[in-house]
């Protein structure tokens, strides 16, 4: 599978492993991009590094320079970096390929944020650079590092100072300014980073050709993700469940309030989508979300150095309950639990004397202050729950002796030795602030992953064990079940004459030959015709308006809900029919559609459509006028998984009611799933545009599809 | 009104500005609490240090020490630190207050959270202490500490190194470890703090107590809580809001879920309540609610230094968009919106040449890579925002320049007086680690309120809003209207044979009195009483069991809706006095209730119940099976004011429903309120220990109580 993107794979790593690198537009200027640029490069492991500067400067901080690219004495100019304005991109670009550029970095703007002409550079730039097979970061981007290679391709030299270790972390970012908040927090809390990547404008180079690349990459262990908005989510979707199913992917999505996204709009030229949407994608993708750059860079650590946990029961260490308390209400809101300590575990806790007299040895384990004093004591008890078949992962609090003489340090070296033999994750909350910060450099040394707050601990510690159960649910291929030829022709035969809104009953002839019980509809153009209908289904009967013209019926005097006999059929159909002519005179009306009179029940919806970047989606929900006040719907790229649909349903804010409250039967959850299912087949097979069914009443063990409506394209 | 508590104040301020200390357990030996608070003492400025060391040692850390409190030669020790085991505390407090003791610290546990000796040793020491006119800060506490005297009376002298400059925040934890974490949190942001107070298990000191000092004390300008748990909440929601109406109160609030309830519970020995309640006292009280302690700190920073917004309208100033997006997602889910920029103002920003030729001159104003090397640029842009009256706040961003020499400062003082100048809040999102400290503390200097991130800037401008917002709402005392005798005089009889539950038709005789539309129920004994009913009420009807021994009527075949004529109910009748004495055959049946079928309609439920912590509180929300999947109900302290019931209205997750969704009329909001006051009054003011309208069914402009009960005591 892979194979078809090897060329993609090998320009990257000719673009962070440079034998030679051109800075276009070097200047000797300050206050130039081109000479913070150049210092970047210079900072640099590379071979070899030109200088070109059209203002023929001959050299330039201590480096020869050249007026032009084509003066460089060199054919094997691996990466060229571009600080140059706009206007001499194409030209230089051009000029770049010749000298055998595989990667570029355009830091200028001016591309497809501003207006029409610039997108249409940008078009040509990358068509340029899909046929010379050159991978360009940008336009309108801070550019990349690679910490492995110490190729720091961006117009912060400074990064080269602040990271020097290697790591394994891969940050990939949109936003250059975002790129540096994150690596801010990463000097800030002493974590490695591996690369970091700002797409900017994404000339040719997108979220997915990174993961693609991430996923095969060595020197990545986990990958951290900012995204404003995507173009085409498909395609995302595919490189990120390929990823994430090697290493974790985290994600933090961002320009979701309508304040966010024309910001994102105006600057990005990308529009970003309903957070629904997305949220559905990264779900599907088995990405692991995040709300803030700082939770971003704590949940890339935790993933980094930590073995996963096998389950979600956490043991806490403390010596003070206070911050124990917000650590378990943040675990628990993220579905973490506080494990029952065994038996065991409490006779040895007792009998070690690890507790004061009147502690009881109950989870959290509150050492009190005889632990903020003895802090040895935190090894024995982490021991102890190492033992304890019940715990899955440990959390533990403390704070500093900031600098008090008379408070014994703690032992990080041997806590973090435990630790790895317990083989369970320990986080460790520590309290201190940064500017103790060859603390947190020693808890980093010993191996364990220490947060300045028991909040962000419990969030990477749940994020931690978000990722080991996603990884245990790993996205399994979902399985092509072509759909019979009937259907297609059905659908063929509904388009026939082009693009149309198709009604009910068309739509509810699809779902049924899909085999969805529907409500059954019978169209009756006369009042006889009406009865024999009813008749042949049995009272009480709704009776609808059909008539291409007239969408919202019950507008128009065109429902009538629950008549028990003929009679009332009867009164009923005339008083429509006269009803609807003198509201719609011009409405063409061909009839009306009998159906049973499905009774009350817990009404959901499901339905899909056709997103322009993300192509067929299906869509779930709780139904009636409630979705509407509370929105409680998810979304999937489709064709989804049984699995998935299953995952879909527990998404459900208000699932409790498909549970079966106040006494009311239980929805049949499996039947719903398959009912997901299905949609997401037609609309992955089927050129359906957008389908719905809404109503769809649940009746315990089975589920009726009451009202329906599709477009074909 | 203060007066009351005038002494109060003076014992508080006795505490916080001793004129001698005595330090009772003082010790030699390094590892004892004694001998940190000892130290702590030292590091004070007060007159006299007494340190008490049973063992008989003549001094101790250099200084003279007493083999017991008597031998102190000095009558006037206003400040007691007891540091001795649990069984000694108890005389050694009486032998105290002969010595003139004021105030107390008590940091030893096994009181109150260990178990019932404890809780009646601490009942004893706080009778003991209020007799005597003592304030005591714990037991099981980390003590206090006041900046202002520099009085550490805590276990962590080097508290005194840290905080020096005077600051005028006071934070009131109960947890002494959150109180550490929050302290860490003033020293890494380099917020100056005024008072920390950590309150353990709260002998004769509760939160109450501190607000109502607080509120007089001319060192405090914001109050920071941390809440884990309230034993009197009505006492805490009247010192709040008193508080609050003078300067604003943060707080808070943690052992909301299941497992930090019981974590929060087994250490202070106090019970925490439901979010739901809290969150409505917070509300009602006025206080700024956050989520972390890193937000309480943010918040509590930005309210000691900015001047409040005079609306929600932002205007941000970047030199990268990435991070202005995640801003805006902040302030836009809480409410703030991105400013539109005036005709005038864009004419300003094109013709000063601050920004970059393709940068249309609009909010987020975004300087480009330009804005990142001119950083005077963003004083420019700060001024053009000032005098734009469509712009209530600022929100700046920009990133450091991390020490690459060839980036100018960034003019913080310039920005700062700027900001003064035009008087309007301006936070900054300032790009650098921790370990660029000093530019934090140059941004404290210059008077901006500055963050390492953006989504932390927003989120305390945020909170500064609705501060802002809350001070306009102010909470008038609730006028007291007293119900009429008539009223007080129903419920006496209901209750002249002791506390009991109240069916369907007393509560609603009740709710009828007091002038609430509820749905006519008639008590029918017999099947002719129950056809005379309801040809009284027109058809259709309901039918209902009574019976002082079923309370599910449903379950056992006791409820049959829609019955439309005389026939039906008398079937009805029959079955149902049949099937009831099957299924229930001990139970006493009373009759029937007949009442007219109402028609469907928005469920809503209203309701009052005596909490033992917080005494009447009202709720309301969405009713029907929904609710109990959303649990969408807010509450409040009874009584509540016509507008607190309206913010009850408006805070209702669903409230999109009461505003007429899918053509549906919408629902009369200030007659819910009406309803809402009203369940208040009576909570408030007659001995009711429960009551319940449920469902209340609304329809359009009015509504209908359908089903009620309550209980009296």
């Amino acid at each position: 599978m892979w194979d078809s993107n090897r060329e993609g794979f090998e320009a990257f790593h000719a673009m962070f492993y440079p034998r030679a690198v051109a800075v276009v537009g070097a200047s000797t200027h300050r206050g130039k991009v081109g000479n913070f640029v150049l210092r970047s490069a210079l900072a640099s492991h590379v071979e070899k590094i030109y200088p070109v500067h059209a203002g023929g400067a001959r050299e330039i901080l201590g480096v020869k320079a050249y007026p032009s690219i084509g003066d460089i004495p060199d054919d094997h100019v691996d990466l060229f970096l571009f600080a140059i304005p706009h206007e001499h991109i194409l030209s230089s670009f051009e000029a770049a390929v010749v000298k055998g550029c595989r990667g570029a970095v355009i830091y200028t703007a001016g591309f497809r944020e501003a207006g029409q002409e610039g997108l249409e550079k940008q078009r040509r730039l990358r068509s340029m650079a899909d046929e010379a097979g050159v991978k360009i970061i940008g336009p309108n981007t801070m550019g990349f590092y690679r910490v492995d290679s110490a190729m720091n391709a961006t117009f912060m030299p400074v990064l080269s100072d602040f990271f020097q270790e290697k790591g394994r972390i891969t940050v990939v970012s949109q936003s250059g300014g975002v790129a540096g908040f994150a690596a801010i927090r990463f000097v800030e809390d002493r974590v490695p980073m591996g690369t970091l990547v700002c797409l900017g404008n994404r000339a040719n180079v997108e979220f997915a050709d990174m993961l693609d690349f991430c996923a095969h990459d060595k020197e990545t262990s986990v990958v951290a993700l900012f995204i404003e908005g995507l173009d085409d989510v498909r395609r995302f979707y595919e490189s990120a469940a390929r990823c994430a199913a090697q290493k974790p992917v985290v994600v933090l999505g961002a320009g979701y309030s309508a304040a966010g996204q024309k910001v994102a709009r105006s600057h990005t030229g990308s529009m970003a989508r309903s957070e629904a949407i997305y949220d559905g994608v990264f779900r599907q993708a088995g990405l692991i979300q995040v709300r803030t750059v700082e939770e971003l860079v704590d949940t890339a650590k935790i993933l980094d150095i930590s073995p996963r946990p096998q389950g979600n029961r956490v043991g806490v260490i403390t010596h003070t309950a206070g911050p124990a308390v917000l650590a378990s209400d943040v675990l628990s809101h993220k579905g973490l639990v506080l494990a029952e300590l065994s038996k065991k575990t409490q006779k040895a806790l007792v009998a070690r004397k690890v507790l004061a007299p009147f502690t009881p040895p109950e989870n959290p384990v509150d050492l009190t202050t005889f632990g903020y004093l003895d802090r040895r004591l935190y090894g024995d008890v982490l021991e102890l729950l190492g033992e304890d078949p019940g715990v899955d992962a440990v959390l533990a609090i403390c704070i500093s002796a900031l600098g008090d003489p008379y408070v014994a340090p703690f032992p990080m070296e041997a806590f973090g030795r435990k630790a790895r033999q317990i083989g369970k994750p320990a986080v460790f909350v520590w309290g201190a602030p940064s500017c103790a910060s060859e603390e947190f450099l020693a808890w980093k040394k010993a191996g364990v992953a220490a947060y300045a707050t028991a909040e962000r601990a419990a969030a990477a510690l749940a994020n931690l064990w978000a990722a080991s159960r996603r990884g245990r649910e790993v996205q399994k291929a979902v399985k092509e079940k072509p759909l019979p030829e009937s259907l297609h022709r059905f659908v063929q035969d509904l388009r026939s004459l082009g693009p149309r809104l198709c009604g009910e009953t068309e739509t509810k002839e699809l779902l049924q030959r899909a085999g969805l019980p529907t409500a059954r509809t019978v169209v009756a153009a006369t009042e006889e015709e009406a009865v024999r209908a009813a008749e042949s289904m049995g009272y009480p009967v709704v009776l609808k308006i059909v008539s291409p013209d007239i969408v919202h019926k019950s507008d128009v005097g065109g429902v009538q809900l629950g008549l028990n006999d003929e009679d009332g059929l009867r009164r009923a159909f005339r008083a429509m029919m006269e009803q609807v002519r003198r509201a719609v005179p011009e409405a063409r009306i061909l009839g009306t559609a009998v159906q049973p009179m499905v009774p009350e029940g817990l009404e959901v919806i499901v339905g899909g459509f056709r997103d322009p970047q993300a192509g067929p989606v299906v869509m779930f929900g709780l139904g009636g006028i409630w979705v509407e006040a509370f929105n409680d719907v998810v979304f999937r790229l489709a064709p989804v998984s049984v699995d998935e649909a299953r995952r879909m349903i527990e998404e459900i804010r208000g699932k409790k009611v498909l549970e079966g409250l106040r006494g009311r039967p239980s929805a049949n959850k499996e039947a719903l799933a398959h009912l997901i299912v299905t949609i997401g087949q037609l609309m992955d097979q089927l050129p359906i545009q957008e389908i719905d069914g809404n109503p769809v009443m649940v009746h315990g063990n089975t589920y009726t599809i009451v009202d329906a409506r599709m477009s074909v394209f």
